[in-house]
C-alpha cells in the first residue's frame, strides 16, 4: 500500500485539500486509501495520494484546479461497483469521493425531474422516486451501493433496458467540472434544446477522463402498473429468439433476460429458492410485461401458448404476485452475487440482437475448444443483444494462473466481437480492463479523435488517466 | 448570384469534382445554384461555388478531401427545410447534396434496424416501416422533403416528441466524413455499447459543423394502436398547464400540442375545416393517446370530464375515426403553412415544462408593450416545453423594416429566455440566424469548448463555417 501521503513532498498539497474542504475530509488512514482506491474489480493493488470528501460543486472546482496546477492525477469515485477498475487509483492519485454530496433536492412534479449530487445512491433516487408516485427505471444489483455521478459516468444499463434505456436517456442536466476548472451547466433540465453540440453526451459514458460530475438533473416516469413476469424454459438458442421475436412483435416487454440451466442450479443451490418448475432445460428466458387488464393477460397466455406449440417452449410459469415476481427476478438477479465464490471472469460483450445466436454460438464453441476444463455461466439481456459470458476457476487452478488463462481467451472472444461488429464492453465501460482492447469495436481514427476530444477538456490530462486509452 | 463557377480560378477544382462523381453530377448552372444555396429562410442570397451531388460515401470522402486540400468551404445540403439557415451557402462555398443518395437498405425485423443513406426523406423512411409492420415515429410538417441527414444533423423535433423523443432517439449507429475525410462508423446499430465516448451524439445536432452524415441505422419501433385525439378549448394558460398534468399522471400520451384562437381562426379560413366545436376559447389543447382498448377511452373521457369540473376545459371533442383525427390534427399542423401568407417572424424557444406558463406571459407582455401592431401567433409543444412565437408582419410595414423591428424583440425576448435557463433553439438549430445569440442559452465556456471540438474534427475549418459559431 502507498506510503505517499506521508512523504514530505506530498504535504503541501494536503495542506492545500485540508484549506478547501477541511481537515476532516481529506483522509491519508490506511483503511480509506484500501477502501476507496478499488471499485469491484480487485485486481489492481490500491496505491491513492489521499482520498479527499468535497461537499459543493465549488469545493469541487477548488480541487481540480489546485490538481492541475500540481499536476496531480484525479481518480473520480461514486460507489466504486464498477467492473473494469475505472475507480481503481493505483499510482498515487488523488481520489475525490462523492459520498458526502448526496442531496436529492428541487423535484418538480410538473417537469418530473429532480436534483441529485453526484453521490446520490441509484436506490436513494429510486425510493425517492417511489415517495412522489413516479419511477426511476435504470436498475441493477449493485443499485443499493451506486452512486448516480458513477452510474452516469459509466452509463450504466441493467435490467430494464429494453423498455427504459441506459442511464443516458434519463439524464436531463449534468453539472459537470472539466479537467480545466471550468463548472458547466450542460442542458439544464430541458427537455428540447437545440442550441449547439450537446457538451452533456460526451460526458455521459466518459470514465471521468474528461471532468467530475459534480450534480444532475434526473428524468423521472410514471411507475409501470402491475409488472408481471414469465419464466419459460427453452431448448436452444434459436428457440430463445424465435420467442422474442414473438412477444416483441406483439406486446411492450419491459424486460427480457436469459440464463442457462447452470447458472439456474447454482442460484437455486445457494438461494434455497425453488425451481420455477420441474423440468429442466438448457436455457431459460424471463419475459417481464405490464399487466394493464385482463386483455393484456390473455394476451400474454395465448402467446405463451402458440410459443409452445411450435416447440419452442417446453415448460413455463408466471408469475401471480408481487412475491413470485420477486422471486422469479431473484433466479436471474442472483447469478452474479452467486457465482462470485468461483472467481469468475466476466466479459460484457454485445452485437445486434439477430446476430445474437450465431455470437453466442461461436464464443462457446470457442471456449469449449480450447479452455475444455473451464465451467461457462451463460446470463445477460437479450433484448438488448448484451450477453455476459462468465468463466469459472476450477478449485485446482491458482487464481494469477487462470486469470492468465482467461486473458488469452479474451482475445479470442474479442475477435468474434470484432466479427460480428459487436462491443467489448456493453455496459461495464472500458476502464483499465478494457483498454487493451478498445480497437476491436473502434477504429484507430476514432480512438485517435477520443484522445483529442479528451485534450480539449482535460488539457493538463489529470483526469482519470490511463483510464479507457492511454 | 455567384458568378464563380464561370470564373478562371474554379476551373481546375469542377474539373477533379467531375472526376470524382461524374460530369452530370456536378451542377453550375444558376437554377442549381440558386435552389441549392439556400433553405427555408429565404433570409439570405444563395451564392455558392458549385453543386456536387456525391452517389457514395467514397465519393463524398474524395470531396471533402478535395476540399480540405482546396481550404474550400463546404455546405451539407438536405431537404433544406430548415429554419435557420443552416444550409445556406452564401459565400461561394461547395454545396453537397445528398439527393442522389436516398436508398434504403439492409432491414431487420428483429433489430427492428434499417440503413438510410443520408438523403432518404423522412416521409419514404415513414412508410418503409408501415411497410414492414413497424413505425418511424419522428414526424413534422416537412416530413415529405426533409432528409434524414439533415434530420439528424438539426436532431428535428415535431409532433411526437412527447412520446418518442427527438431523432437522437432513433440514430443506432452513424456513417460520417468527418472534415478531416476520415470515414467513421460510429456505433453500427448496437443498443449497448459503453466502449469510449460515443462520438455519434456529438455529430447529432452538430448541422453539419464536424463533417457530413453518408448513412444512418435508424431504429424502427411497433406501431401505435387506435391513435385517438382530443381538442380542448381552453380559458388560459394555467388551464392548460393543469389539463396536462392531469392526463400526463394517468394516461400515456403520445402528443400535446397547443395553439391559440387567432391560430384556428386563420387555419379554418384557409383550409375550410370545421371549427372543432361552436364555442371560441382563447386557446386550445391538442391531446393524442392509444384508445388500447374500451377501459382507456373510459378513463379518458373520465379525466375529460374532471377537467370540466375544475374550470379548466369549456369545451371539447374526440376523434371517432381515423378521418376526425387527422381533421384535428390539420388544425395544428396547417398553422405554419397558413400563416406563411403573413411572413412570420418565428421564434422557437424552449424552458423546463413547469415553467412555461411564466414564460409565455412574460414573452407576450413584452411584445404587445413594445410593439402593439404586431400580431401574434402561438403555437407549439406544451409537452417538451417548446412554443412556436410566431409575429406576423403588418401589411402596411415594408418586409426589410419588419425584420429589423422583430430583431429587436428577439434580443429582449432572447434576454427573457436567459432568465428562465431555456433554449433560444429548441428544434431549429442555430444556423446563421440564432449565432448572434448562442450565448444567451450556453456559457462563453461552453461556446469555447464547442469551438476547440469543431477543430478537433475539422481542422482546417471547412466544414459549414459561419454556422451555429464563427
Amino acid at each position: 500500500m502507498s506510503s505517499a501521503p506521508s512523504s514530505p513532498s506530498s504535504a503541501p498539497v494536503i495542506a492545500e485539500l485540508e484549506a478547501i474542504v477541511g481537515a476532516d475530509k481529506v483522509r491519508c488512514d490506511e483503511d480509506t486509501l484500501f477502501s476507496h482506491g478499488r471499485d469491484w474489480t480487485k485486481a489492481w493493488e490500491p496505491a491513492p495520494l489521499a482520498v479527499v470528501f468535497p461537499r459543493s460543486a465549488e469545493e469541487v472546482q477548488a480541487i481540480v484546479k489546485l490538481a492541475k496546477r500540481e499536476s496531480l492525477a484525479i481518480v473520480p469515485s461514486g460507489g466504486r461497483t464498477g467492473l473494469s477498475g475505472g475507480a481503481v487509483a493505483a499510482q498515487g492519485e488523488l481520489v475525490v469521493s462523492f459520498d458526502y454530496m448526496n442531496k436529492i433536492s428541487d423535484f418538480d412534479p410538473i417537469d418530473r425531474t429532480v436534483q441529485c449530487q453526484a453521490g446520490v445512491i441509484t436506490e436513494q433516487l429510486q425510493h425517492y422516486a417511489e415517495e412522489q408516485g413516479l419511477y426511476y427505471p435504470v436498475d441493477f444489483a449493485s443499485a443499493g451501493s451506486s452512486q448516480i455521478g458513477g452510474n452516469i459516468s459509466t452509463n450504466a444499463g441493467g435490467i430494464k433496458v429494453l423498455r427504459w434505456g441506459m442511464t443516458r436517456d434519463w439524464v436531463a442536466g449534468l453539472k459537470v467540472v472539466t479537467g480545466n476548472g471550468d463548472l458547466l451547466e450542460l442542458n439544464r433540465g430541458l427537455l428540447k434544446n437545440n442550441a449547439g453540440y450537446d457538451l452533456r453526451q460526451l460526458f455521459i459514458g466518459a470514465e471521468g477522463t474528461l471532468g467530475l460530475i459534480v450534480e444532475a438533473t434526473m428524468q423521472l416516469t410514471r411507475p409501470p402498473k402491475n409488472l408481471t413476469a414469465f419464466v419459460l424454459g427453452v431448448e436452444n438458442f434459436d428457440g430463445i429468439m424465435n420467442l422474442f421475436n414473438r412477444f416483441q412483435a406483439e406486446m411492450d416487454l419491459t424486460a427480457f433476460e436469459f440464463f442457462s440451466e447452470q447458472a439456474l442450479q447454482k442460484v437455486v443451490a445457494h438461494s434455497g429458492l425453488p425451481r420455477p418448475f420441474e423440468s429442466a432445460c438448457p436455457y431459460y428466458a424471463l419475459l417481464e410485461f405490464e399487466k394493464l387488464n385482463d386483455e393484456v393477460e390473455e394476451q400474454a397466455m395465448a402467446l405463451f401458448e402458440s410459443c409452445v406449440e411450435e416447440g419452442w417452449v417446453l415448460d413455463g410459469v408466471m408469475s401471480q404476485s408481487l412475491e413470485q415476481l420477486n422471486n422469479l427476478w431473484r433466479l436471474r438477479e442472483d447469478i452474479s452475487e452467486t457465482i462470485s465464490q468461483w472467481t469468475p471472469y466476466k466479459n460484457d460483450i454485445s452485437t445486434v440482437i439477430s446476430k445474437v445466436p450465431g455470437f453466442l454460438q461461436d464464443v462457446e464453441e470457442l471456449v469449449t475448444a480450447e479452455y475444455p476444463s473451464f465451467e461457462i455461466i451463460w446470463f445477460g439481456h437479450i433484448g438488448d443483444g448484451n450477453l455476459h459470458l462468465n468463466i469459472l476457476k476450477p478449485d485446482d487452478l491458482d487464481k494469477a494462473e487462470f486469470f492468465a488463462q482467461c486473458s488469452k481467451v479474451s482475445v479470442a472472444v474479442f475477435d468474434i466481437v470484432k466479427r460480428y461488429g459487436g462491443s467489448v464492453s456493453a455496459e461495464h465501460g472500458v476502464g483499465l480492463l478494457k483498454k487493451d482492447y478498445l480497437t476491436y469495436s473502434r477504429s484507430a481514427e476514432e480512438v485517435a479523435l477520443m484522445r483529442q476530444v479528451k485534450q480539449v477538456f482535460d488539457p493538463a490530462g489529470i483526469m482519470n488517466p490511463g483510464k479507457i486509452f492511454d
